[in-house]
């Protein structure tokens, strides 16, 4: 064995780093210097995204995706940044972030594509009076809570945009507490067979009434924050209008799509092509009349030929999508997050109370509900555990309420905090009051390997 | 039936002339712009793609790979930016190129990567005689008659880098005339039977030594070109280290993957990932020393376990890489070709004359050798058609000769040109000199449908 001369260690140190600095006129960044920090950034992405979610499933039985969301918080300025900033600024310069924005967005707005694609109405199952009742506390208790803490919120300076309205502040917070991760929550229930339980069906019915209702009041936000009437007339116009479209003229335009696939047995690049052709129109569509990419990417999915034509449609899409796209966009996120910025008692205090208030909405409300309504104290409370658990629905909301500036970097990292915890929350609460007798009586398989959101 | 009030066409595409438009401080672009026209160019681009590459297929008996070609010179300056100028730049803004470079810099990469996970060392079959004359010979033309024709192109000001040296300007030259689409060839040789017959085996074996040698020799102008003997240094050795470690070592590490996945019968999640950053590693170093990441991608190809593995991984990246990555190369390289440079008749003259040099060093000399060591008029003209076919791969290399300032935009525009006519001739020539008697008597199979490069 030779020992490594510590002249070549620090020679390709500094081989690297020349590699990695900006080589354009003035000291910017060129073509090349992007695609380079491309293939770097991408190495320690997937490697990171990878390692967290295999200790967080070794370790803590959590799901890939809490280990990607924490992933994405850990090479962000909050850890590797604090620890070895240098290090971090040179695999993460800011001029290399539109790039990342870019590939986060797409990925993103590909993985609601898919999520769009395997929506099915019959969600909406009919359960009489504990439906109900789950699906309106589960909504109500958090714009209610929402009502209550928006107005001191907004006494903090820095948390929310200058000149927010309180209305537009309430409706974006009660949002972003009633949302569920609604695509794990229909995974982990269909896997695990639980469909045509009390706890499928209740959990399944009020998650997907819940996050209809809370993107839908996103998309008025949105529509309605930053321009002057005539701007959210054509935000909430166009974007009805456009859904509309999709929805009862385009799922017949595409109907020739699912019988090509059908016939050939798979599907073709012709037809994968006009298929990511759609989804990039109503992607584009939806960002132009001021909603946002993800919406367009959503509602074109329900429109999409279901059967052979999914199944095909996932082979082909969603390995990149998992594996290269979402990691992006985790990073995207955690690059934002900065938990530093949460510096003092006070603003502890804040998180934790958010946290609370979050807790308090979904967990609460849907177990008070659920048992008021006769479920038994188990169910209730996996109920309960399910709906509180935010996953990568949550991240997305708060990265659009970041990128169009409803809320400040401080409230970001708080609500990321938020979106982490009650995710990790789920995965042993559902397991303690559910999962463990559930599974001897071989009622409950295996936890799913590859559940992303 | 409505009449569409023109009042609501204005509005409507100045909403999308405002929504295009720069919205950053100082009239730069911001994040989302980035995210807005991305989404916009890509639904251009996928559908300008499969629309010409269909027209071709159609009218001309052209591979999809040809349209592709074609369709990227469409988009650029060439055609839509010469009718359209506004409407191209509002599309194609050149501060989103960045973007469309990663993209394509990555899809290229990848296509490499697959490319050498396709690549078979029994290519390099023995036919004796014919087999040594037809490679030696397509190498040996080509940069022969770089070496006559190179001085008097860099007489021509602007063609050529300042300053570089005459031995660097011709072995590029060399390596762009030498060059073959191999991976279109092997698909096309392999998916018709025909890897068994004359025409086989010496195509094959001469295009896999001919592109090697053209390869080697670009790493080489890429070592040498613009940096001190260090650097050229750097680059050679670290690049020869580097593909020693995958070929011998990384081959051993990366086995284990292959077993994985067929003791699964599938590739996970987790091989898939890791595989994605073997091949981002890769093609970082690669870059890192100054050669370029498709050499990375390349060699790491070669070294993947073989089998079940590389059916699987194609199943899940090509799709993807072919259908959008790709076309994106395309089209940055489409951006870049301005034959509106070749404006004068002496430059026609000079584009015409690199044309004609290039055909009569691949077709010509293949064929010549061919004939002296005995094949029939017939396969000798088949292998000839086949050896001067360029494609993707052409496109690839003078793409990196413009980027790292090797050649200039008017030799690169008059490269494109030279690239896409050898493609464009090979199948015509190939069909009546071999296709339609070998298909008459069924020795031939369909024309393969979704050939990339």
């Amino acid at each position: 064995m030779t020992a490594v001369s510590p002249d070549i260690v620090a020679h390709t140190w500094e081989t690297i780093a020349t590699v990695l600095s900006p080589h354009g006129p003035n000291g910017t960044y060129n073509a090349s210097d992007f695609s380079i920090h491309f293939f770097l950034q991408l190495a320690v992405i997937i490697l990171t995204c990878r390692v967290v979610g295999w200790l967080g499933q070794k370790f803590l039985g959590q799901p890939q995706v809490v280990g990607e969301m924490i992933a994405g918080v850990i090479l962000g300025p909050s850890l590797l940044g604090l620890l070895f900033p240098d290090f971090q600024a040179a695999i993460f310069p800011k001029e290399t972030k539109n790039v990342l924005y870019v590939g986060a967005q797409f990925g993103v707005g590909l993985y609601m594509f898919l999520v769009g694609c395997s929506f099915r109405g019959d969600h909406f199952a009919k359960k009489g009076k504990s439906a109900f009742a789950v699906s309106l506390s589960g909504i109500a208790a958090p714009f209610l809570l929402a009502v209550l803490i928006t107005p001191w919120l907004m006494t903090i300076p820095g948390l929310f945009a200058e000149g927010i309205s309180r209305f537009n502040a309430t409706l974006f917070m009660g949002a972003c507490i009633a949302l569920t991760a609604f695509p794990m929550l229909a995974r982990i229930i269909n896997e695990r067979g639980l469909a045509n339980s009390s706890l499928g069906t209740l959990s399944l019915t009020a998650g997907a009434f819940d996050d209809a209702v809370s993107w839908c009041v996103l998309a008025v936000v949105l529509a309605t924050f930053g321009g002057g009437p005539g701007i959210a007339v054509l935000a909430i116009g166009g974007g009805v209008l456009w859904a509309l479209f999709v929805v009862f003229i385009g799922r017949r335009l595409l109907a020739p799509l699912g019988r090509a696939v059908e016939a050939r047995g798979e599907m073709s690049y012709t037809v994968l092509a006009i298929t990511l052709i759609c989804f990039c129109t109503s992607a584009f569509v939806m960002d132009v009349v001021g909603i946002h990419a993800i919406f367009g990417g959503f509602i074109l999915g329900t429109a999409m030929p279901r059967g052979k034509f999914v199944q095909e449609l996932k082979q082909k899409v969603e390995p990149l999508a998992v594996i290269m796209l979402l990691p992006m966009f985790f990073t995207y996120s955690g690059l934002n997050t900065r938990l530093d910025m949460v510096n003092s008692l006070s603003l502890l205090l804040v998180a934790l109370a958010i946290l609370a208030v979050s807790v308090l909405a979904k967990f609460g409300a849907c177990y008070a509900a659920a048992r008021i309504s006769g479920e038994d104290n188990r169910t209730a409370l996996g109920i309960g555990a399910l709906m509180n658990s935010r996953g990568l629905m949550e991240l997305i909301i708060i990265n659009i309420g970041l990128q169009k500036g409803i809320i400040g970097p401080a409230l970001f990292s708080m609500l990321v905090l938020m979106a982490i915890v009650t995710t990790v929350m789920a995965s042993p609460v559902f397991e303690m009051v559910y999962g463990r007798k559930a599974r001897e009586s071989g009622e409950l398989g295996a936890v799913p390997d590859n559940a992303a959101s």
